[in-house]
């Protein structure tokens, strides 16, 4: 693969520390005509999960050959590999965690290398810091031609991720709200595809906390100021938001409630 | 015009979410060269003032030919037009929405287009994100030097922006606040011109909450510590702080009653 | 010294605001290949001490030659000096106001100019951002090649920069949080080198608010989930977590009263 110049990074690091700016400084010391472009540095902190949907959702929008750096990694230090990942016309660099494992669902063709080879990260590695040590040279190596399978041997038993799948019972399709955005806006996990297998031509009828609502708007607008929505979002979510409000405070759900709550789409009597 | 090969972000999308990321990608992607700026991502959600003051404040800081995109577009999907604008030697695309009117207000000259060419858009536009699918690659076409008149036709009707302007009345003028900056510090919407204007030869008296603030000082540092203080700021607005402190803390106001509290300013009986 | 074309911003502005993106503007303006790397603008407000410190740990991990630009000034536009340093192959530009002071400590050839010559700042300055107006035209020029000692006179008289170091007294170690990180880690003023010489073979046992940890962890995986662990971290400081935890809010401490809060380090009876 000719890679791109482009490194991307997501992690749970967040922008007050100077962590961030270490790996880019690693990262730009072996590779000075690196392209950089932060993901997410606001990961919920451990969350492997959140890394992961942000990471599958964002990644194709890069160019084919992109390095995607992830480091959402509880486990730093212990026995969990460290791996490269080709999938989908792109590089991946992070633990063995489960936090590609929806790029790999997708890709049957990819190809996993477990990073073990040092010429290729920085002399002296703090167990505590991966990301700057090993990760980030990696990457830059990637970015400058180093071919991935030089870096370690291949593997073909990457962690895999549970997460949680919307399951259709008793004619109801449930899912939960894994994510709520800057704007208050409620992501679920359930995708277009399943509510259109769902619904077929039915009408939905989406019930979550204290709102139901009877229909799928196309844009926020649709509705009135401060009335609740459904919507097919950019990334092909459902989302629930509220029009120029902030959904997370009137669905009447406490804060530490919202995360995980039962979102349940029913087929209204009439047709659309 | 000569493009420059940046392009300016500013949004109210956060920092938390990959959409900003997944605009640089679509940027990156086709024009692998260009270079991103994000001026703020931040913005309050939905304040087009907000986003207008902050990017008329910014933009001439950065090289004639430069792009901004700016997205606060609480009306994305509706008919709001969309558009890109030439004025004061820079390139700017966002929604027709007022977010654009300052710099269209300096430049008597700018020439705007209403963008319909879909041959510089996404193949598949999302309702919900222009930002991403439109705004995106048009900018990266423009940074690579096509000709904004090729992207649509001519329109001399964009949408006005209203926002508060200092009024005088009984030999007092009065402004508001618009702004709490990352230092508590308390920006209004009174010029270093209008104070001239009024003032004249007077010393100001500068009335707003608690506060009552008998001159203008240079700095920050010429009062004493945990004292207010009122100044002409490095972007030319009266703003009103507290030195080594959080004006908004102190200011005897709540937090939601701070934006559009009433910024008084009288004369002094003696002169300066 | 052969300038790299990377400048890093270090600053107390926060990423609401378009301060940093002006200075952004300025420095592609003066020099447009010049790589700008954000370290952290999210220093708390004023705190000379946070900037120095993470500058420290921060900058060699950029390339030799490249500028680093740091912006905590709260004496701006009193007669503090300007200053241009040259040290560890590194450069630095800022106020004299101690920011630097871990990195003049530490290389004895240092160089420290105090910057006169208008020709490098814009010619307007605002009394209230020189950050803007002397600090990143200062920066982009040295990034172009120009000789630091164009720019002013030598001085030998930087202001120092008192900061609380650990300190010894009848066999403990006593010293001091300085640092909550974003996942609410707990970082010391005690250097890995620090506990070395006062422990010597001893097993140490550290206390902190409500822990005593009897014992340094290599990573933070090696306790239980929610169990407090001290361990040196990537930058060798001693430093007090919670596995999968925020040891900030587990430590029986106020928000108030982390930062400044005592660490006594002591030896235990039986060796390690």
């Amino acid at each position: 693969m000719e890679p791109s110049r482009i490194i991307t990074l997501t992690s749970d690091f967040g922008l007050h520390d100077p962590y961030v700016a270490m790996m880019k400084g690693v990262i730009l010391s072996i590779h000075p005509n690196a392209r950089i472009v932060d993901i997410s540095h606001q990961i919920r902190a451990g969350s492997i999960i959140q890394a992961a949907v942000f990471l599958h959702e964002a990644f194709s929008f890069f160019s084919k050959g992109t390095i995607h750096v992830a480091v959402v990694d509880p486990g730093v230090g212990t026995d969990r590999r460290l791996i490269g990942l080709e999938a989908s016309g792109h590089l991946f660099v992070g633990p063995d965690n489960g936090i590609f494992w929806p790029i790999i669902e997708d890709d049957e063709k990819q190809r996993i290398i477990h990073l073990t080879n040092r010429v290729y990260f920085r002399p002296r590695i703090s167990p505590t810091f991966h990301g700057r040590d090993i990760f980030a040279p990696v990457a830059a190596h990637l970015s400058l031609g180093v071919d991935l399978e030089k870096m370690g041997a291949r593997i073909n038993d990457p962690q895999r991720l549970r997460y949680p799948k919307p399951k259709e019972k008793d004619d109801i399709l449930y899912g939960e709200i894994t994510h709520v955005d800057y704007f208050g806006n409620l992501i679920t996990n359930i995708r277009r595809k399943d509510l259109d297998s769902f619904l077929k031509s039915s009408r939905p009828v989406i019930e979550v906390g204290d709102f139901v609502i009877g229909k799928l708007s196309p844009i926020y607008a649709e509705v009135e100021q401060g009335e609740p929505l459904a919507l097919i979002n950019s990334s092909d979510w459902l989302e629930i938001a509220v029009h120029m409000g902030r959904a997370s405070q009137y669905i009447g759900l406490g804060k530490e409630e919202i995360i995980g709550a039962e979102v349940r789409v029913k087929k209204a009597r009439e047709p659309l």
